[in-house]
């Protein structure tokens, strides 16, 4: 084997040459088994649970979600307030329309013809419904040097002018300027005043899209017809495809009271996962439903429990003078929240995964030739089989050989 | 070649070993051309597609956005109801501001003067736009007994009272509490009442940031000018940077007809995409604008087609009885969705790509080996200079050797 | 070594075979610590940065998110057209509740009274606050014939009747069928009117969840208890897990003057960063917040600068006659955008990293056997011990040997 060839010949020579490993066998059932059974672990592991079991041969991508939603249903109140009253979709959804949420109305503390004007402030006892009594503004008075003019605590209802009045027959109280009357800081209606609102319905329409694979769905999935729809009621074991949901069924199915949650309000999440395999036929690809609260109810690690907020309707008088009814409406905000993942095969997470793994595939020669060179009794011929040595020590060389 | 050391110099010699592995080299055109071929797939595989192509050697980052939205533009509507009427953006965009949507009201059917009273339930022979004839509510009554007082059926107008009266002269419906008189449950307009909603223009600001890059960005570049701003109109060839949008440019982009969209309402998605390679220049890192019909046209597999929802405006009369106008608004929801991938150098994605490509490397031996052992006539003398064999077989042992 | 068996006994002889590649050991201070240092590297990296520092071993999920929020506080105005005005939460958050954010209102120009009919146009004399003249809407006229019946200009304010009428004494424009009076295009009032919106105070509850781990949690801490919520403020170092924010601190913390950014409006982030490592306790997993301005305040590369938009409350006069006041809202929003990974362990990406790891470690053989193939000085001998030649050239058989 002499290489003394010309420049062009050698590189030939050198690109036909293939280098293989020199390989020792070793026939033993010890090391053997030892060798099948982990190189068996390592394949098993990279087809069967990355390959088979998590998908790794699938490029993923996240959705992006438009979310709408209607709501239908006709609620009765009956107070002394407001008489009897009816109740419709554009009386209790606030705002009309939103994003990828809801607000029902459920319960509501009416403070009807306010106007801006000078009125003595609430004696308030009370920070937010806490049952641990903290120190709140005091309000009470006994001549005008206790109010400063122009304070504005954040607790109060509105400016301190300075003077004290007389809140009833027996107590004196800040004058304050606002929207007067003011609100009384009451707890809401027990039962909430628009009970009905758990027969009511929402359908609500997802359209999803996952940009990496320009694949896009509806949650109206297509083999449902228009007569379906119009007369189902989402059911996870009956009805899983139907888009109209209950409101009481979204608050039941997360283990909640929806007349114990309305009083107060509340957040529900109306989960939709869009977990979709797109090596597999498209309507395989279904959305799922679930539902969970949102909201801490636990009284203890809380600050205003439930769900309400404040608006106004404003009005005029004949002689021009705005007045407003406030109302503080509690009420079950429902959030869709749509999230999932969509795989599609793809050769580079393929190849990475089976690259990681015939790298594992590595580990099984380290363990086996421990097992060899450590426990078998013929352990020294294998290692003069194996190994060869050449030394090119300076000092040790002497010493060593 | 001896080891009879102290401790100490044995670990030195042990350190300072070099373990490489013996090689056979084969020099045959056949194998060595198998070899290299494989070899140079699996590099340009690694080095073209892995890593320029599908960029390896980057860790990525998903995109957060925060979207404010202005429209423009003026509406002018004459029905008989209204008379002559001018409509601007308090009017037609509600609500007023939305975090990452606007909603441009198209055609509506207006209930004027409703008050809490009571009348004739109408007679109701279809579901929103059903052409499936489905099963209606029969508010038809010959006597008092048809009706059930308290029933709140969840396709009525109002709760019954129990009383059957006088709808029109030949028929009589059962009486309803509700908000009267009742919104007459009619086709929209066609074509819509607010046609010129085509011409408005929206401006949309939309600033974006990677997190884990610390990279944020706006859709105003910074080479754009004021000038250019308050005159230039998105057009996705000449003016692929302006952020003010015709909506009439938005429909038809999305292979739609604004006003056949605006009739019953729908949903359009303004897909805003930022695909940044951040080792790039940072202005190479620019949004893509494309538009998207989301909700469903298909009448077939649909339920209440196109987008419409019902709000009031709430007056009171001088002897403070509170009446409204109810407005059932279609119109053109647009849902800006932000989406993107930006990609930086990263050493642990690239070691990872480099890795899993040098262990896919190992593949070539594999195959070569096959092909050796397999198909070369001097594979006998091949295999015997590649393999030793170690025989440690009990029970074999006789039978093997 | 004979292999002249049954077919069965060849097949157990071959799975009981442990194959391993024959090495040849040199023994040499420069090629052993060459050796030992690229290794030494590369298990550095793969365990200290991939594993330890970049957590390769855990799988990750992104976070999904619901938030809703509570703004407090009272401001007084004291203008000409309004007189001394208290406004509350109902009067200056609109719309009174979004998904996840809120607008707070700090400055107005409003337009009262104003009614369907016809009146002169404004003399548009700047577009929206440009610093740059640009050419603007020309409705001065002499006659009729300068005026366009039915013209709907995108910056004029109603549609054209093509009369030429008297703006003022000297000046004549196009009258315009509106809501009029018209609404003054002139500057924000500075200071801003509701200037006392800095001491406003917002709570923000936040719930997120990783539904790949099922983990959901919420910002108000378990440790946290009520009497604590009730009094703390927000600072990132004496206060990091209140949930209260000051509106001014937000803003200052932002580098952002509030009273400058509340003339013309602007938009904040509210950005919440949920990192969490889920192999450790749960009480580790905390929201952390930071505080960045959204929009653009640089005034060149800027159209519409600031945050405003129109909005109006309808009103009905003794004689039926709609009227409206409008109101152009300059105010700051703030949008809350949470954002975060979770981590938690896993076997795919641990032994993906490992896999990958290992097949680094190859380059150790490749790097020295360089060095040793061609630095060394007897490199000739272990290039000899290394290789084993077998040729199987056709051509080049006969030159070659």
């Amino acid at each position: 084997m002499t290489h003394d060839k010309g420049c062009c010949g050698s590189v030939c020579q050198c690109f036909f040459e293939y280098a293989t490993p020199k390989i020792l066998v070793i026939r033993s059932k010890k090391v053997g088994t030892v060798n099948r059974v982990i190189q068996a672990v390592i394949i098993a592991y990279v087809i069967g649970y990355v390959c088979i079991l998590k998908r790794g041969y699938q490029d993923t991508d996240s959705v992006i979600s438009s979310v709408t939603t209607k709501v239908k249903g006709i609620a009765l109140t009956n107070t002394s307030d407001l008489g009897l009253r009816v109740w419709d979709v554009a009386d209790y959804v606030i705002p009309p329309q939103e994003e990828s949420s809801f607000f029902v109305l459920t319960n509501l503390i009416i403070t009807p013809n306010q106007t801006q004007s000078r009125c003595p402030e609430e004696i308030v006892v009370r920070m937010t419904l806490s049952v641990v009594q903290v120190p709140s503004l005091n309000s009470n008075c006994s001549s005008d040097s206790d109010c400063t003019p122009g304070l504005k605590d954040v607790r109060g209802n509105g400016v301190q002018t300075g003077k004290c009045v007389n809140y009833s027959d027996s107590v004196k109280t800040c004058e304050v300027l606002a929207w007067c009357p003011l609100e009384v800081d009451r707890d809401p209606p027990n039962p909430p005043m628009l009970a009905d609102a758990e027969n009511f319905t929402a359908l609500i329409k997802n359209n999803i899209r996952y940009p990496k694979f320009n694949f896009n769905k509806r949650n109206i999935l297509p083999h449902i017809n228009k007569t379906y729809l119009t007369h189902c009621i989402f059911n996870a074991t009956t009805d899983p495809d139907c888009p109209i949901f209950s409101l009481k069924y979204i608050v039941s199915t997360a283990q909640e009271d929806f007349q114990t949650m309305a009083v107060h309000g509340g957040v529900m999440g109306i989960q939709i996962r869009w977990d979709c395999d797109l090596d597999m036929p498209a309507n395989w690809c279904k959305p799922r439903y679930t539902f969970r609260r949102l909201d801490n109810k636990d009284p203890e690690n809380n600050v205003a429990p439930g769900y309400n907020f404040r608006f106004a309707k404003y009005y005029k008088t004949a002689n021009d003078v705005e007045i407003r009814t406030l109302i503080k409406g509690f009420g079950i905000r429902f959030d869709v929240m749509v999230f999932g993942k969509a795989g599609k095969f793809s050769i580079v997470p393929m190849l990475l995964n089976i690259g990681a793994g015939l790298a594992l595939l590595g580990l099984v020669t380290i363990v086996c030739d421990w097992v060899v060179l450590t426990f078998m009794k013929k352990r020294h011929q294998y290692k003069a089989e194996k190994f060869s040595y050449v030394d090119d020590f300076g000092l040790l060389s002497e010493a060593a050989e």
